[in-house]
This record gives C-alpha cells, sequence and structure tokens, in this order.
C-alpha cells in the first residue's frame, strides 16, 4: 500500500514517520508512505498558497491551483483521494477497514483556514476525524494512516486486533496486568481464577456495562445476542438505571 | 496553561510541537507544553512498561506503576489529568472550550495495547478522539494539545474561530479565492456581488445543504431559526428528500 499525505508542513510528519508501528511498516517495505510539499507547486510569486474569500469574511482561503497541480503529480489512475475536511464525513473503523482495500491514498491537508471549494471536485471524498476543530488536517492525515496502517497484514498480528474497542460493536474490556496488589487496588478474582468460561463471562459484562455508562449509542446500533441481552439487563439493575 | 503529556514515544512529537500555531504559542509563552518519558520510571529491572493481561488474552498491558510514578512528579495541586483511551467519552469543540478553563493539564497515552484498568482511579476523565483504533494515544493528545490551544487568547485571532464548523452547530459554508474562474469552474455570481445580505443568505444555504447532507446529526441536535427552518424545506425540495 502507498499513502502520500499532501502537507505545507512536511516536517509536521518526521516524528510520525520514524515511530513505532509506522517506522516499523516503512522499513519492512509494506506501506510506502511520502510526504509531498504543495507550496512547491504555487505559480505565486510570494510563494503564497492562500487569498482572501470571495464575499468577504475572516481569514484565508486555500487557493485550487497549488493543490491541484501537486496532486496531478502524485496521483496515479489508482489513487483514491482523500480531502481532509471538517465537515467531511466521519472517519471510523468501518472507514479504515474499507480504505485498506486501496492500493494507493492520497490525503490532501489543508491549514488554517478552509478550501476554495472547487477542490472538492478533484478529489474521491472528504474527511473529518471528529468534531473539533484543529489548526490543520496534518493531524487528521496521521490518524488515517496509523488506523490503516495497523489494519494491513504483516504489520501487527491479526488476533491483537480482533478484541479491540469498535471491532465487535463494544467498547473493551477492562485489563489488568501486574502487580495484583497495587496501591491497596486488587485485581478481579475471577481473573485469576484459570476458569475460562467464567472469565469471558466477566469481561462481556464489564464490556457491556463500560458501553452503557460510556457510549451507550454505540448499542443502539447493535444487535444483541441473548446472554448480552440478559447480562445489560443486569447491569441496568446493578447501576440502578 | 501548561500542557505535559506523558508517552514512551517523546521523540514522536518533535514536529508537532515545532510547527505553525502550536510553535509560535509556545515561543510566545501562551502555552507552555511539556513531554514525560514514562518509560523512565519503571522500577522493571529490563525498563518495561508494560506485562501480560491477567485471565490471558492477545497482547500486552500497560502497567499502573511508571504511570503513576510519572503522573506523581509532573502533576500539581491544580493539574486536570486525562487518560487518552479509545473506551473513554468521545472528544467534541465543546470539551475543547471545557479544558480552555484548565490551568494545568496531563495527558497520558498508552501504546499497542490497554492499560492496567486501575490507572483509571488516578485520572479525572479518560478521553477518546473518535470511533477507530490507533497504535496508541499520541496523535489523540495532539489533537487535544492542537484543538485546545488554538482556542487560547492571543494564539490566533478571536473573529477566525467564530464562524468555523462546529462552532454554531452547522459545517462551514463552502468559501471561494481566485482565480474566478478555474478550469471552468466559476465562483457563485452572489459572492462576486458586494450583496452583503444575499451573501449572507447564500452561505447559510449552503451550510445547511452541506450539514443536511453530510453530518444530519448535527441537525437533530440543534434548534433552528424560522430563517433556517424555511431554508431547510427548500433545501429538501432541492434536493428531493
Amino acid at each position: 500500500m502507498r499513502i502520500t499525505i499532501m502537507t505545507i508542513f512536511p516536517e509536521m510528519f518526521e516524528g510520525f514517520l520514524n515511530t513505532s508501528i509506522i517506522k516499523k511498516a516503512r522499513l519492512k517495505n509494506i506501506v510506502d508512505i511520502q510526504v509531498a510539499d504543495f507550496r512547491q507547486f504555487t505559480k505565486d510569486k510570494h510563494n503564497r498558497v492562500d487569498e482572501y474569500p470571495f464575499g468577504g469574511g475572516q481569514g484565508m482561503v486555500l487557493m485550487c491551483q497549488p493543490i491541484v497541480d501537486c496532486l496531478n503529480t502524485v496521483r496515479t489512475e489508482k489513487s483514491h483521494v482523500i480531502l481532509m475536511n471538517p465537515t467531511g464525513k466521519t472517519f471510523d473503523q468501518k472507514k479504515a477497514h474499507e480504505l485498506l482495500e486501496k492500493e494507493d491514498i492520497v490525503i490532501i491537508c489543508g491549514h488554517y483556514e478552509g478550501y476554495d471549494a472547487r477542490i472538492s471536485d478533484y478529489v474521491d471524498e472528504e474527511i473529518s476525524i471528529g468534531d473539533y476543530i484543529l489548526t490543520g488536517g496534518e493531524l487528521g492525515a496521521m490518524v488515517i494512516t496509523d488506523a490503516v496502517t495497523r489494519l494491513v497484514e504483516g504489520v501487527i498480528t491479526a488476533e491483537s486486533t480482533v478484541d479491540e474497542t469498535f471491532e465487535n460493536g463494544l467498547l473493551e474490556y477492562p485489563q489488568y496486568t501486574r502487580p495484583v496488589d497495587f496501591e491497596g487496588k486488587v485485581v478481579p478474582e475471577v481473573l485469576l481464577s484459570g476458569h475460562h468460561e467464567n472469565i469471558r463471562k466477566f469481561r462481556l459484562y464489564e464490556s457491556l456495562k463500560k458501553t452503557l455508562i460510556n457510549r451507550p449509542d454505540l448499542l443502539e446500533n447493535r444487535e444483541l445476542t441473548d446472554e448480552e441481552a440478559r447480562m445489560l439487563e443486569d447491569i441496568r439493575i446493578e447501576l440502578n438505571i
């Protein structure tokens, strides 16, 4: 898989590209991540990439020309082009799996203010990583790159992604490790019992409970098994809700 | 404001801290951002910070000791401590404004697998930046730091944040800049008219339209003015929905 990130701040990606999983995936040639500086494509004599908006208003707007010219040099026939934009659709784990099917992804990052709306005509989709405003699309591009890269075969072991939050529609159950007693806080006994079925039930119960408390919206969109439905009733009694 | 980020990958933050708005805010001493490496606090002789989970399962779990010991050296009485966790509540612009009220924020980033659940007892809240799984909490810590820092007085001009997506509950209207004609795509005439009231109406209409198409959920939680309600009716007719 190849991912090309278009930005006017390529230096912002250095730490990201050279750390942990992303670094390993690049060194193993599993994922090829390139960064292209679209400021180098501007035809403005002062090297500007933005201009005042027509119709007035605060701030500057990124011009079509540098972005489209840069895009034309990096895109191939297979490219799937993403514009990072807070007005786009919200990125989620399902979208990460969808992008995994693409051989070549281009991610365009704006900075400070918005894009000239006509840039939308040159991209396949516009994505936001959440309902908040950031200085630029760079962190969003890193988020997408990270979320997708870790799903690529060979990057991490397949088993470690199965039980995770969002993969099965529930928040992950609480985990505990050594020591058994940390400052008087003790690991739940069942986890030390070696009784697999009880451990499974404990984890499912806690997973449902955490989801009900922190993210009840996830339960609305999920079909429950009989066991899960029964547990949820018990949880509602326990929490008195 | 002071923000301390706890991580085992401090080098990942270099580009982020030395680019754009964050760099300026730091150089102007408006925001003090520190990075603390909690691996340096481990008492494990092999410098490990994680261990196998009790009860079995894939992957490793971050131990309490290095994180709690690091936290004890960086936190003050005023610290508001955030644990980056996909099972936490979802970060949004409202939360960014809430955090703006804090003088001192500590953000703890896990990496690879989860935390020992007992770490929750040492933090004020657990935050996720969206419904996707990342290699670690580092990108989430950058997202929160960026979203909050740009709202701090003196970092960017106040006017440029008012009209933005999410600040008024709608997605931002499309912007256009020079040239008027880019590859045959022309700027909407109204924006060149100089007629302020028509421009305002055009932008509100387009803002509602984009929100209805990309993020209808935002409209469900928003009280509409009479003008907005009328426009939405027209938009539904235009879009035939």
